[in-house]
C-alpha cells in the first residue's frame, strides 16, 4: 500500500490470489464472518476491490478459498434452497452427505469442525458464517411462524448429523448408506422445516 | 500391588477413592469404555473389587467419576429411558437441556464434548460410551424395525442440539428458553424414535 516499500496495487498473477487468499483468512479469523468486505481484504491485500471479485466472486466463495473446502457449504446449500420447500430435507441431507462422505471435498470440511470446537476465532466464523449462510437464509425462506427457529432446529439436526457419523465415527450413523441416512433422518428434518 | 513396596490392597479412604478415580481414568483412555472393567481397575490400584463397587456403583458410575461429571448423561438417560416410549423425546430433550444449561452439571459434560473432538483417545471413549450406553440401550427398547438405525438418527439429533447450543453456541438456539427448543424439536426427536 505503500509506494515506497514497492507493495504498490498489484495485478493478477497467482501469486496475487494467494496473496489475497492469505489477507482473507487473517481478516475472517480476527474480525470474524459478518464484518468482512471484499474492500477490507483487498485493502489489506493492496489490490483493487474488482481483482478480488475477479478471483473468488463473492465473499463466501472467499471464504471458502480461506477454507481450502474443496466445495463450499454456503454454496452447496443455496443451491438446494432454491428447489422445492417440500423436499428440501431430503434434498440438503442428501447433498450435505455426498459432500462429507468425498475425501476430496470432506476433508477440509472435518479440518474446520474439528478445530472449531477448540479455536475460539475459527469458532466464531464458524458460527457467525454458518448463522448468515444456512440460518438466515433459510428463516427468509421458510413460511409461517418461527422462521429462524425451525430453520436452527433443521441446522442443529444437521450439525448432528455431521458430528455423530463425520467426527465422533459413532457406529450404526457413521457406516449406513447415504439412501439410509436420507431414509431414517429425512423426514425428522423436514418436520423441523414444516413445523408441526 | 508389590508388599515390599508398601502398595499392597487399600482399603477405604478419600485418599483410596481418588486412587481409583485416577487408575480409571488411564484404564478409559487407554483401552477405550468397552474393555474396562471393574475388575481390572481395581487391579491397577491395587484394591478389591468390592471397594469399587461401593464407591461408585458400576461401570457407568466410575466412567462419571473419572471425567467429573456432575449429572452422568448416561444415568440421566436411562432414567428416562424407563418411562413411556411415546413421549421420549420431549422427557429426554428436556432432561438434557436442564442438565446441560446448568453451569454445575453443564461445564464438565461441554469439557469432555470439546477436547474429544481433538482427543483421539478420549474422542474412542466417548463414541463407545454413547455407542452404549444410549444408542445401545435405547434400540433394545424400541419395537420395530431398524430399531438400532432409529436409535442412531435419536442420539445424532441429540448430539446436534448439544453442538449448536453449548459448544458452538449458534443463534437462535443458543439463547432460547428450554420449552421453546422442545416445542421446536421435540416432535422431530420423536419422530426418528418411531419410524415413519
Amino acid at each position: 500500500m505503500n509506494k515506497k516499500s514497492g507493495r504498490g496495487r498489484r495485478t493478477g498473477s497467482p501469486d496475487t490470489r494467494d496473496l489475497i487468499r492469505q489477507a482473507a483468512r487473517k481478516r475472517f479469523l480476527s474480525d470474524g464472518y459478518q464484518a468482512v468486505t471484499m474492500r477490507s481484504v483487498a485493502a489489506d491485500a493492496g489490490v483493487d476491490v474488482a481483482l478480488v471479485s475477479y478471483y473468488f466472486g463473492s465473499k463466501q466463495g472467499l471464504f471458502g478459498a480461506t477454507m481450502s473446502f474443496a466445495a463450499n457449504p454456503a454454496e452447496v446449500f443455496q443451491a438446494q434452497l432454491a428447489g422445492d420447500l417440500a423436499t428440501l430435507g431430503s434434498r440438503a441431507l442428501r447433498s450435505l452427505l455426498t459432500v462429507w462422505d468425498d475425501p476430496e471435498t470432506g476433508a477440509p470440511l472435518l479440518a474446520v469442525a474439528t478445530t472449531a470446537t477448540v479455536d475460539q476465532d475459527l469458532k466464531r466464523l464458524v458460527r457467525e458464517g454458518v448463522g448468515q449462510e444456512i440460518v438466515a437464509r433459510l428463516a427468509e425462506r421458510l413460511e409461517g411462524p418461527n422462521g429462524s427457529q425451525r430453520a436452527a432446529a433443521f441446522t442443529a439436526q444437521m450439525a448432528g448429523i455431521i458430528f455423530t457419523r463425520y467426527v465422533l465415527r459413532l457406529e450404526p450413523i457413521a457406516s449406513m448408506s447415504i439412501d439410509d441416512v436420507v431414509d431414517i433422518l429425512a423426514p425428522a428434518l423436514q418436520l423441523a422445516l414444516d413445523g408441526r
